[in-house]
């Protein structure tokens, strides 16, 4: 290990902020040291909880975010927050009004707050934000918020990354209810219908609701008829329903559909028991368990499989050879599925590291 | 070559459009023969100008599309179509509506549509919408339009596999136009201010211009001045500019801002113009050369890494060998760094190939 990242460890362990401030920053730029980093910090991983917060730009996601952590804060937990926003090419007007919005806890010393840059991050960005949080983990934060706007498959992929994920929903997008496709109603573990005083808001949940019952079929169906909860009332209670205690004995997750106002602040509270109950299933069940020991599996092949990448293309004996192929795939006398089979029958041991 | 893949390959020589179908599907999904297929075509690709059509959601693009494909065809030219709408987890109510829309070439024999399918395509969406986009040019289209939605990086690569790219704005978007990030700029050949009939059209082109100016510096002052073209006042014209050839002498490329009211059918002659104007650029510079060389290169690296995965991961070897370090991750007794590192020792050797 490199003098300085041992020096920067030292710091961390001692948790001063700057060398969180840079950890993440090189684990973020796959900068030296990252291994190192992460390595180290690896045995200490577990002790936060993940929450995972995505949906429609302009949902009010990162209002909701801020106000969760407020409610962390005042149960004096220390919070962690991941922003992902990669529809910066041509909505990410929204970021800075974001950043400004979060401002609330952004002063607070027990909140840390990191924005993702998108690009150019090696093995991606599922990839990348799962070890920044990592970092945060390794720091010792009770609870990372990651919030990520829902558009797209690698934004899916960051949300499996928590151990709960909160969707959030606001009216306009209810007469499209049926493009929630299935990757959302997976990853989904607490739905909030948003603005939910705005026109429409019923119909949302109910349409949410309805997508749910068909698609959980019996686990949905069952569990008022089992413990007296009618998950489908639950979320117009305001205080923690009387029968709570039946809901936590259940084995099956019925994801809740929750209203909120977040504008007025209304709501959070629920969403705040709903991730403790979530988060109480995770752990009755082993579900916490399996899927932390899959995170870290997918972890594994991420590493390897960007290891491959790196010890094939950065030696420049590969690159070399590619480029002395050239000009057959220009003639169309090869094809780059013969080429590529050629170059990794020359240069595929690389990716071992026994010869590097 | 399995004798079903030949079979389909002599339908599809013989130009039959369900051969065409069954390709694409092959093609998109990965599944048994796609290596043969696209070697088999790759001999006979770039006859098509690929022209991609990006911007965010809602600025027009569909329309433009289909405006654009009835260009080609009253010029007599045939148009493949390829629609990647990412945003389908929770936007992806537009998706219906542009096929709809597309309803007026859909009909057409000389027009193929094909919508992607964004989920589970090994090796992403680029790599696969370049694959597709092959198999639509080696059947012979003579334009291949791959609109995508702008809303992410993903999508900013796919727009990168064309030959020319126009970027699609609206004024509802023009407020944020600092938002245009980098990437945007750079991928961008054309500039398309649509619904320009609308508050704000001005001001977004401007504000194009002026973020171009900054980033083009020299280049873009410079065309008025040699060539007396002011590119700033080109996008008012409906028919071609007189002074196109002057134009068209020019080696560098300033990407022209031009209007459109798509919903109007107005400025689509533009837009035409501007893309035979950019290919003439393209080819007299030896542009078009450089830029398809690079699309193969990163061709092969694109099939070398698909097939590092599948080597690495499709025999059960290396997987069950991982399980077996699943517990130690678990107790924090080994990091995925290191188990990574122990995998590709062990079984880093099979993405040659030459052990299976």
């Amino acid at each position: 290990m490199h003098a300085s990242t041992e020096r920067l460890l030292g710091e961390f362990a001692a948790r001063r902020v700057p060398a969180l401030a840079r950890a993440v920053s090189i684990v973020e730029n796959q900068r030296a040291g990252v291994d190192d980093i992460l390595g180290t910090l690896h045995p200490k991983l577990g002790r936060a909880r993940r929450i995972g917060i995505t949906g429609p730009p302009g949902a009010g996601k990162s209002t909701i975010t801020t106000l969760l952590a407020e409610k962390f804060r005042q149960a004096g937990l220390t919070v962690g927050i991941v922003c992902v926003d990669p529809t910066s090419p041509f909505t990410g007007g929204a970021l800075l009004g974001d950043r400004v919005r979060m401002e609330r806890v952004a002063l607070d010393d027990g909140v840390f707050i990191r924005s993702m840059a998108t690009r150019g991050s090696l093995g991606g960005l599922a990839a990348s934000t799962r070890e920044v949080t990592d970092v945060l983990d390794g720091f010792g934060f009770d609870r990372i918020i990651i919030e990520t706007v829902g558009v797209g498959q690698s934004e899916l992929d960051v949300a499996r990354t928590a151990d709960s994920t909160v969707v959030v929903l606001v009216p306009e997008s209810g007469d499209s209810i049926q493009t929630l496709k299935a990757g959302v109603m997976e990853i989904a573990d607490i739905f909030v219908v948003n603005k939910a005083d705005r026109p429409g808001a019923d119909r949302l949940r109910n349409d949410v609701e309805l997508m749910l019952g068909l698609r959980k079929g019996a686990s949905y169906a069952n569990v008022p008829a089992h413990h007296g909860v009618d998950l489908r009332t639950m979320r117009d209670r305001a205080a923690r329903p009387a029968d709570i205690d039946a809901l936590a004995e259940d084995t099956s997750w019925a994801p809740p559909v929750l209203s909120s106002i977040a504008a007025k602040e209304e709501g959070i509270t629920g969403i705040v028991e709903s991730l403790d109950l979530h988060f109480n299933y995770l752990e009755r069940t082993g579900t916490l368990r399996e899927r932390r020991r899959e995170r870290l599996v997918e972890r594994v092949i991420e590493v390897a499989e960007r290891r491959m990448r790196q010890r094939l293309w950065d030696v420049p004996a590969a690159r070399t050879w590619l480029d002395g192929r050239v000009s057959e795939l220009e003639a169309g006398s090869a094809t780059p599925y013969a080429v590529a089979d050629d170059l990794l029958s020359a240069y595929g041991h690389l990716v071992t590291g026994t010869n590097t």
